[in-house]
């Protein structure tokens, strides 16, 4: 999906060992590959969703970053968002392949988050060219910090296929090298843009809570029914990971979060 | 650019044969690789500007087809059009990387184009899918037709990578099929999207002449002050064989032209 990127990887490794004692038959998972871990049909569901939600934002990302590229001030500019927007599609194709290879009907696969995902885009349609770079990186390093945490998780091959997807496609960096230029340029644009980056973050909690409201095996998956150590204390350690990312984040683009 | 593909490659080495009596030295370059044809300084002009016309047409094809997915009515065909932009995003990516290669500015390179192509697309905008995919259709058929045309008198290198950079994207084929479907279940659609496909070749011909008419080392090439064998009567044959093929694709389209 790539709401967003971080270069933090989860530090939860301690976390897991921790619980390991209680829930062994699950912390299992992480060590199994699809083939095993998939015999469970709540764990497959669970992957299916999974896969699905990222497969259509990569999508949706695509769509979006192209759409953004019209507000380029600059040739190179729009031909970097092009670039990017080009490898969120390459991502895509990684994943609705995969939904394939494992017998799932990808279109089946990404139609319960298409509404979710096109309300937050539609919600948050930037209205510059800053908001849009802001979008594309708090959005994306948000959506990879979520990713990066659930992955730990996973059986390995579907962990592979999702941490290989998140890759950085260089949106990071051009996004605080540009938005920090105007700031220094215009102070006031930092206010501007912190406040969009709030309701970014406000607006993308409220679909997320929406998706794991509608999907049984996904939020079963998140709160500790099937996959590794996830349970709620967990899920809120997860949520507070995440905000302190953002958090740093903001201070790097010069932005008070 | 991918205005348009087709298949009939361009038939006119007979007529190259006939006129190379007169323009030996010139029916030269076709022979040569770039770094002896572009001593010319004339002839590297007229590619610079080809290599940016095409340049800044992928780019814009790319902006356009990522514009058309959000019509596309199953996320099947929205994935189908994703692929075709990303597709002509990486021929950008080669034309760009080629024009710095040979010691050109990219950016200034394509810049001579852009009203000329923004214009286009603005003023063919399509109304719903449909036209979307007439216009994708229609348009890479009557570039890929002319630059094909003009390919062929080009040094070999140069040529290679145009024609590598018109290769088909699976376009047309897509089109052809859900054009045909949709006119089998309303007839009525076929005079609809006639009309369309007349003003859209109308409107590449108009902005044609528009560059044609700004850009000297261009048009000098293709009227035959540099380039192969391309006198003021060829590039009135190669307007016809251009014609003939569009009429020829609109009948397979299961349109009248």
């Amino acid at each position: 999906m790539r709401f967003m990127t971080t270069s933090d990887k989860p530090e939860n490794s301690a976390a897991t060992a921790d619980t390991a004692d209680t829930t062994a038959e699950v912390t299992g998972i992480a060590a199994q590959d699809w083939d095993r871990a998939s015999v469970d049909p709540q764990y497959r569901a669970a992957v299916v969703d999974l896969l699905g939600a990222l497969a259509y934002g990569e999508l949706a990302a695509f769509e979006r970053l192209a759409e953004d590229a019209k507000l380029a001030p600059t040739l190179v500019d729009k031909a970097e968002l092009a670039k990017m927007a080009a490898a969120e599609f390459h991502h895509f194709e990684r994943l609705r392949d995969r939904l394939t290879e494992i017998g799932e009907e990808p279109t089946r696969a990404m139609e319960p988050f298409v509404d979710a995902l096109d309300g937050f885009h539609k919600q948050t349609a930037p209205s510059d060219w800053l908001e849009g770079l802001v979008k594309a990186y708090v959005g994306d390093s948000i959506a990879s910090d979520f990713y990066r945490e659930v992955a730990a998780h996973l059986d390995a091959d579907t962990r592979g296929l999702v941490l290989a997807v998140l890759d950085d496609t260089g949106h990071a960096g051009f996004a605080v090298e540009k938005v920090r230029a105007a700031i220094d340029e215009d102070p006031r644009v930092g206010g501007r843009l912190a406040l969009w980056a709030r309701r970014l973050m406000g607006e993308a909690l409220s679909q997320s809570q929406r998706v794991v409201a509608d999907r049984d095996a996904l939020s079963t998956m998140l709160v500790g029914g099937v996959a590794d150590g996830f349970d709620l204390a967990e899920v809120g350690r997860m949520f507070s990971r995440i905000t302190e990312a953002h958090t740093k984040r903001m201070a790097a683009l010069g932005l008070a979060a």
